[in-house]
């Protein structure tokens, strides 16, 4: 694929080919984002950053990778800070910003709304996350995590844990997974299991998934166990959260002698055990590092900069 | 005039020659403004930003102005970030944030705090609005638009529609139109007709113009015709307001065998039908990108460093 | 002292040395602070600011001082910008700000909060207020102001002024200042007191402290009067406060015939007349100022990238 002027809308736009192309060019930035090398590549380019909701971790990484290759950014971090207070519609003010910035970043609450913007605007757009749909760069960064600590993004036993029904996150990444061929368990309480649409998708490919709602279950083959958040509001009764939340809850007793580790795409909230932060196990925190050299690449890659 | 350390408060304050000048200049910074070629000529430099109000298009097209050419800004998009909230009064932090900046651009929801603060501080201000006052660099940007798709800012006639009473826009823009020897149709329902001072001060000026309640009166003779937004506010009677919004809404049919091209300083909300933008009349977002090199040119000329 | 990957929590971390280091550095970087000189010495360079609370002198200095260095920002500059709306902890804030940033600078309405944090995070971080505890750079760029205006930090009679109880500005200063064997008075209501713990182990140090309610007792001798707000929220009686907020007033009259120069961490709300501003004695914009060749020194020493 020629990344030049492409948009970002969905994992499931990209081939294997495409994917693996991105993680090899994000390796070779990495040193430009641990600060260990300068780089000016997207000096004078600016990015436009459409956050209609707040975000720490996927807004600053994208600034990040601007500004460590020179560029920089421009947008709001709220929509109360832009014109939609003045009645203004996306498609006006997307429009807008693609008259000042070389590409645009959006995540908004409703789904479909990157798509719908690419469609309006003549810069390329990233999908920094639209409701429930997707966020192919988070998929990108959680694939290049396991390249880096791994080794490897094939031959593997990838543990999706938490909820699986609401998280865009997962979906994508269970998508990405397919394509490397690696094998998949899915644990969640029943009220939260993984659409039965996508598992029906991910057989077909010929990957093995398999449900189950015990990490116990799957721990012992697991080589990455990817934690999500598990939200009370998805329970009507608090009684029934508070038993589900201990079950699905990561601590030491259960990775001590596993070979996993152990990735979230953050925040957390009670989820993982604070014990496990300083350990082998815990990789989220290096994980978010992953997302600045994955941004990075896709940005150059889209502005037509690689070096 | 010599712009090294002017303040720009109101387009009044400027000659007709100073105005080609900017207009050049801006030209000149064009390419850069399209990212087709790069500048540093403002490394180094810091615009500091007071926007009491939030806004969209002029915040952000001052900030990419300043990134493009290398330098930054610091400041806050709403009051309420800002030492506001503890109380301070706009002479003191105005004062401070020209201890960091080179040069302060500034919204504020009250006329005259523009010139207020330019009186006080040793940088250059510019006026980025002011209540119901002046917006100088907007109308820099109108007659910019004018002058590169029509080709010159002379031997014109522009209609002024939608609510000339309170808008700023149109009677900075009128004044400047005036100095060109523009004549113009104001095109409003009578509760928001241009005010009879300005109508007055243009008259003596030697162009010609002329009052309407409609759009169907000018049409025909019009080159240039801008559309201003009509506040729901305005008026108590909400079956008035729905009737006069009908009745200045821009679209094909109005448009189709005139010469006219539609420009809207924006956010929009009706008075342009969407078929027109993606049409050679609609001129709008192209009217927005052109705030980049025109602000460029500002900010280079007051910190005087115009390669 | 060797700065390269320090944090600077509190004032009484750094020897008199050590502040003297400072000190000169800030001399040398001051032009580019003045915008007369450039530097890239923090190209690339990103700091993360994680502002929990308002401010505007502080945050936009340190932000002025990244950028004239070249360097960038990331950051929030209020909790509801960030994941902490989500339920995220501090600790997994600051972790993640360090994956992306070269030093963290905070401000947290909780004391202890930058030495926490500056505990999880492996790169350097820079305490900018925690609640009632310390202010570091504020406390330097009080010093650095003496030394530039009066030219020195050492035989000098400062007075300090206002809410000594709970003003953290006054107490760093205070420890600060002893260790340049300067004399102070403190001139406070009897609720305002400076707290006896803190006189007691100035009082250790050799230098002579002394304690009164009335600036007349001290003006003569004063060569430094730092004034700080007095809050309404202190006097549960508003009849005291007003009372209290004329006395401790600071106007011309009380000025003329002295030597002393104003100083103030500001904003002030009315405790400072307007017409000291323009005069020799007025200082405090000028103090502002220098925040900005503090905070540069203290982030080039930090990042290790002194020329």
């Amino acid at each position: 694929m020629d990344f030049n002027q492409k948009d970002i809308i969905s994992i499931r736009d990209f081939s294997k080919e495409d994917i693996e192309y991105i993680l090899d060019v994000a390796e070779k930035m990495e040193p430009v984002a641990r600060s260990k090398k300068r780089s000016n590549v997207l000096s004078g380019n600016i990015l436009g950053m459409l956050f209609y909701e707040p975000s720490t971790r996927t807004r600053l990484s994208f600034e990040t990778a601007m500004k460590r290759l020179g560029g920089s950014t421009i947008g709001f971090a709220e929509a109360n800070v832009s014109s939609a207070t003045k009645g203004e519609n996306l498609a006006d003010t997307a429009k807008i910003i693609s008259e000042y910035a070389d590409a645009i970043v959006i995540r908004h609450n409703m789904e479909g709304a990157a798509r719908f913007v690419a469609d309006v605007v003549d810069v390329p757009v990233i999908n920094a996350g639209d409701g429930a749909g997707q966020h192919p760069t988070q998929t990108l960064l959680d694939l290049y995590t396991m390249k880096r600590v791994l080794g490897r993004t094939e031959n593997l036993h990838v543990s999706l844990i938490g909820d699986l029904k609401y998280g865009r996150t997962v979906h994508s990444l269970a998508y990405a997974l397919a394509m490397f061929g690696v094998d998949m368990s899915f644990v969640s309480p029943t009220e939260l299991r993984m659409p039965q649409s996508i598992v029906h998708d991910l057989s077909k490919t010929g990957v093995s998934v398999e449900e189950t709602e015990s990490i116990h279950d799957v721990i012992d083959k697991t080589d990455v166990l990817y934690v999500t958040r598990i939200q009370k509001e998805r329970f009507p009764d608090p009684e029934e959260y508070s038993k589900i939340k201990g079950a699905y809850m990561i601590d030491l007793k259960l990775l001590k002698g596993t070979n996993a580790i152990v990735m979230h795409p953050l925040p957390r909230i009670s989820e993982i055990a604070p014990e496990v932060d300083n350990t082998a196990y815990g990789r989220y925190f290096e994980q978010a590092f992953y997302g600045v050299p994955v941004r990075m690449a896709i940005l150059s890659l889209l502005m037509d900069k690689i070096e």
